[in-house]
């Protein structure tokens, strides 16, 4: 899909003018990577509003497409040259990415802005996204194999995370996809969300680790689960029952089947333990790291050809500890083609090996 | 200042319930630091609606103050759940910080969201914060320092900047402040917010370094300008001019001067090179690293006591290259308290000397 395409898809989705102000839609869009853009898509004309920070990059990243870059300052600031430029009353937003601030200023500019469908032209992804993506994923599997030696006894989960950052860097990333997760220990690997801290591994210890790569604004999205020395029987049990629900979760994926379908195969896989999962099974992947489709027991969706979506069941509780495995798939028509490519088999760190 | 004075001062800004939904307030006025959170403060009680993946954490940043965390589910959303708890119609938000979906979801809860100033509330920082961020420089400070034998002819500026990110966080930051830039020779330091890119440094290359630390949710923010061997004449002057101007703008800070005058004194300084000066003088810094108030030409804002703010004059010119030089103060009854401690005078490197 070339920038005209996508114009077209917004032109198509929409009678009218159009304006963009999210900066993964603005990116999608007219290629622009600044964090100051506005995207003004009318029936024949595209025009990119911006401030004299990012004039440059804006016509350098827009190119020869056709899409004027417009620059404004204090005095003729972007809801005025918004409306100057689109003279219209009515002009199509994508309502979360609008502010009631902006939508009053707007006002003023006697323009109402009305909530259009923008995030589902991104969801299905083309050629080279789904190679950026792909890029990126394998950066973070590198990234993780290559930091794996330094897990033992004693090093930190900040160690770990602040080797993964900066190896993913030096392997070509733009940096981490998203805050990257070192989760250890007992107490720490049961918290989804864990901010990595100065905890110190020790003998038994799960570690979750989450980490995905940037790649020219797309994202990858991974976690493997660890354990330093031998893991409780018990925790051993459920990274059973996680390899093998996720394996259903991604055995599922396929154009047309609905997400809540996929989010029940893997609650049911895990039978009772489902008590201690405590988060739904995946999410839509691209410009953003959370996107469209959400794979919950409340969505809506359906698969579609070339969604990218993660598969990430995991189990947590405090004393116990937690569990997470997590791929990130492209929805083809019967399967799910797998981006992510470390190893799922538990390793017992320091010295891998298979068990 | 405690979450208690915080919570009064959010109180006695509005009538009646507010809900704060920017991460940033909700941070200041709960001290939880998750994605995902509204803190919802009526007349006498407070209360933090987050989701599961969150829990644990939000009940212990909260701590033992007096806020009650509720966990929603996908049964159980946070616009029925915040209408149920605040059960009022006019409900006070950050107009900026509440997007049009939402508020028409508040809607068909009953609920119409009024906009009421809560950015001025964050505006003046207590002994806390203003230690947090002088920390957060002085990492900053540091890093630079450690990185500055490592610039060379051949060295490009995404090794500067991978560098300058990791010893940041190795030097205790929770990571940058923001993206740190790394902008070197004719070209791309004369792009304010250039992406640092695998441009290798060649002789006479001017060195644009933008660099903050993030610690606990607090910004740091600093520029220098370097340069490889020796500058050309003209750019040699530049960096003169810029210096003066800089240090003027600083020796103007002070309890009650409008931050439009601030501006004035540095354009005024830099004479027809104002030309080339592309953006605002300064911002404000804090839990956001881009907050209130902003000096530049239009603003209305007169400077307060503990605001803490930055001091940035640069100018850019597309094969002359640019400067920048940037200073984090404080502002206080008769001067500025400067938090960036790096030299300012003009380095040239390798075996730094002062010129």
């Amino acid at each position: 899909m070339t920038i005209d395409d996508r114009l077209s898809a917004i032109r198509g989705s929409h009678e009218g003018w159009s304006l963009l102000t999210d900066r993964s839609d603005v990116k999608w869009a007219s290629g622009f990577s600044g964090s100051s853009g506005w995207l003004l898509v009318g029936p024949v004309s595209a025009h990119l509003v911006t401030d004299a920070r990012y004039t440059e990059r804006a016509e350098s990243e827009v190119g020869d497409r056709p899409i004027e870059v417009i620059t404004t300052d204090a005095s003729n600031d972007r809801f005025a040259t918004t409306s100057r430029v689109c003279g219209v009353r009515r002009l199509g937003v994508r309502a979360s990415a609008v502010t009631v601030l902006d939508a009053s200023e707007f006002r003023r500019h006697d323009v109402d802005v009305i909530g259009v469908d923008i995030a589902s032209l991104r969801r299905r992804k083309d050629d080279d996204e789904i190679e950026l993506i792909r890029r990126a994923a394998s950066i973070a599997d590198r990234a993780l194999q290559d930091v794996l030696p330094m897990i033992d006894v004693g090093v930190s989960e900040l160690d770990v995370r602040d080797e993964l950052d900066h190896r993913m860097r030096r392997l070509g990333a733009d940096g981490p996809s998203y805050d990257t997760i070192v989760a250890a220990g007992p107490r720490n690997s049961a918290i989804p969300h864990h901010q990595p801290s100065p905890y110190r591994f020790a003998e038994g210890d799960p570690i979750v680790i989450d980490v995905g790569a940037l790649l020219d604004g797309y994202h990858s999205d991974m976690t493997r689960t660890f354990v330093v020395g031998e893991p409780a029987p018990e925790w051993r049990h459920w990274y059973e029952a996680i390899s093998v629900a996720q394996a259903l979760g991604v055995a599922e994926i396929g154009v047309g089947i609905s997400c809540r379908h996929v989010d029940e195969v893997v609650r049911e896989s895990l039978g009772d333990l489902a008590t201690w999962f405590l988060h739904g099974t995946g999410h839509g992947v691209g410009l953003d790291i959370h996107e469209e489709p959400f794979l919950n027991r409340s969505s809506p969706s359906i698969l579609l050809d070339r969604d990218v979506v993660t598969v990430e069941p995991g189990l947590y509780r405090g004393g116990l500890g937690g569990i997470r495995i997590e791929d990130l798939v492209v929805v083809r028509p019967n399967s799910a083609d797998v981006l992510t490519s470390f190893p799922k088999e538990l390793l017992c760190l320091p010295s891998p090996r298979t068990t």
